[in-house]
């Protein structure tokens, strides 16, 4: 297998180096094809490397940045100010080809800006969108965007259709997932104006469009890509972790109501370990930040090595899978499409 | 306690007859200060009590209407053509005053039209919204709209916060419910622009308003009445039935998993069985039609007999906690308050 090298924000997220080495040095040792770069402030990433008996050599660089964008950095210091970030230069050097993709656990929105500026969007892609896998009973779901976008037009949904559709072909290997468009059930309302010409421009496009779909079909799986604005799939997002957290706290509340429940509690840890591992979401790690002239992951913020592992993996995952390449094409087989649509319905009039 | 009637669709839903009058039975029995109306097929309503062993008096009477609306009806068929449908019937006596409230089961978009012909709306209210109950850490969260209402301006927005507002005075006694706007939280981008000006008519409003929320703070409880359009809505409410069956799902396939989990499941039971009664959705049933003249709930359509029992009470609350008047005073210190900013603004450029 061809080698592949990921540069990492080595500072970014809540714990910084402590986090992102370690996942480094446990992601080298499963990927014998892998090699990464980790991008900080020197004299911290060879202490932490140092302290995890890891050291520098073919499979793991040290390039220097010589700045650090915080979590509640404003974005103009991120992108005008802080030159040298961890961030930027990581970005830079998946821009100039010395790595095949980057990760951070920075701020999602300093994230998205840095790498649009250094990285450009792909031709016919208007705006980049922000992607991730839901756990769903069939398989995962992928769904965006979840925020980068919050005022869409209906062109931009069906970009975010080609661009799901690219990265679940090269994640899963699905060369035709299904597509659905994220709507609400009223028959006689059938969503938004935007949303219903999203439905047009999809029904008419080369991609495998299902139709509408609803908030509860992303957790069965029966549709491979759910697309809709960010504003939308933000909400879907957050309020699926509010409800996750409620519910695994209702759960522990009632084991922990008395002797016996305790003892209950105890008999069924071997199962509730099980199915915590099963809808673990540190698995699910890793939002593809979708439209960019190169890959970029970005992990949760809060991710700790097991969780920005599964973030390595799925940068080195979209390499391999072609995606770049997948957009770039499925985006010439569209414009392909229009081009002839227009041809035929010109031929149509004169 | 003053005699409250209810009058029922008693034909809508999946089951109709079958469910709505075992329903009304068990309320009454709870009740002793309401009285129900069973609206639709005098004979089919007649079997369904006998066989239960129930019968018409002062407190349980029917109503008679010669026609059914079904849950696949189009809109049209629902105004225009059925006009002696029970759903129809149900909410003209509430408008005569013949009921305080009405309950069905029926298809929501026909409940609306229906309601919102025969009812219209309160004064100030621009549009109805539809307004549920969801489970959270520290007590129900309301939110709405659900669904009625995909494409609002701000100035909706505000209606819809003063309406969940009343709401959760009338049902909870809380006289300063929290009030919170769903929104994203990219601090570089912080939601669409009729979320931020909806932002600025709250601060000005005055209505107990928190700021902005995000999807996982409907489950937290820290907010009471959160406040989005009915696009966002209906993708959170349904986005969150989906993921509560795939966690349900999930949980007994592993408890199934073999002879030791099987048994481990058994143990565990009462404690599962809690659990579930915490969250059973059943006893969240009933879905407020706000901004009517006039109180109607909608049922879920699948509802059995204890759930739409549910729908019934919340009905019976909604009633005796004067949500009407509740909307309507708000209303008026809303335009007050519009007025004198109007005034100060004036004053302010002569």
């Amino acid at each position: 297998m061809r080698e592949i090298t990921i540069a990492i924000d080595a500072m970014g997220g809540d714990h910084g180096p402590h986090v992102t080495v370690k996942a480094a040095l446990n992601y080298l040792k499963r990927d014998p094809d892998a090699n990464i770069v980790l991008v900080g402030l020197r004299q911290v990433l060879e202490a932490e490397l140092n302290a995890r008996h890891g050291k520098p050599g073919r499979r793991l660089r040290i390039h220097p940045a010589s700045e650090v964008v915080k979590m509640d950095d404003p974005l103009a210091i991120a992108l005008r100010a802080k030159k040298d970030s961890s961030m930027r230069v990581m970005a830079e050097l998946v821009k100039r080809g010395e790595a095949d993709a980057g990760v951070s656990a920075g701020n999602t929105g300093a994230l998205m800006a840095v790498s649009r500026f250094v990285l450009k969007t792909l031709p016919g892609i208007d705006r980049p969108a922000i992607a991730t896998t839901i756990p769903a009973q069939k398989g995962p779901t992928y769904v965006l965007d979840l925020g980068a976008n919050v005022d869409c037009t209906a062109e931009h949904l069906e970009q975010f259709a080609i661009m799901g559709s690219a990265l679940a072909a090269a994640v899963e290997h699905n060369e035709r997932p299904k597509v659905g468009l994220l709507n609400i059930g009223e028959e006689d309302i059938k969503g938004n104006e935007v949303v219903k010409q999203a439905g047009e421009l999809l029904k008419a496009s080369a991609l495998n469009f299902i139709g509408n779909v609803e908030g509860n079909d992303i957790y069965t799986g029966d549709v491979d890509v759910v697309v809709c604005d960010g504003f939308v799939g933000n909400v879907a997002l957050k309020t699926s972790e509010g409800l996750a957290k409620f519910v695994a706290g209702e759960l522990r509340a009632q084991f922990k109501r008395n002797l016996f429940t305790r003892f209950t509690g105890l008999v069924a840890l071997p199962v509730i370990r099980a199915f915590k591992k099963r809808v673990d979401p540190r698995r699910y790690n890793g939002a593809s930040l979708l439209g960019l002239n190169g890959v970029v992951i970005k992990s949760h913020g809060s991710a700790d090595a097991f969780a920005f592992e599964q973030a390595i993996s799925r940068a080195v995952e979209e390499v391999r899978g072609g995606l770049l390449r997948r957009i770039t094409d499925l985006v010439g087989t569209y414009h392909n499409g229009e081009a002839a649509l227009a041809e035929a319905s010109e031929g149509g009039t004169t």
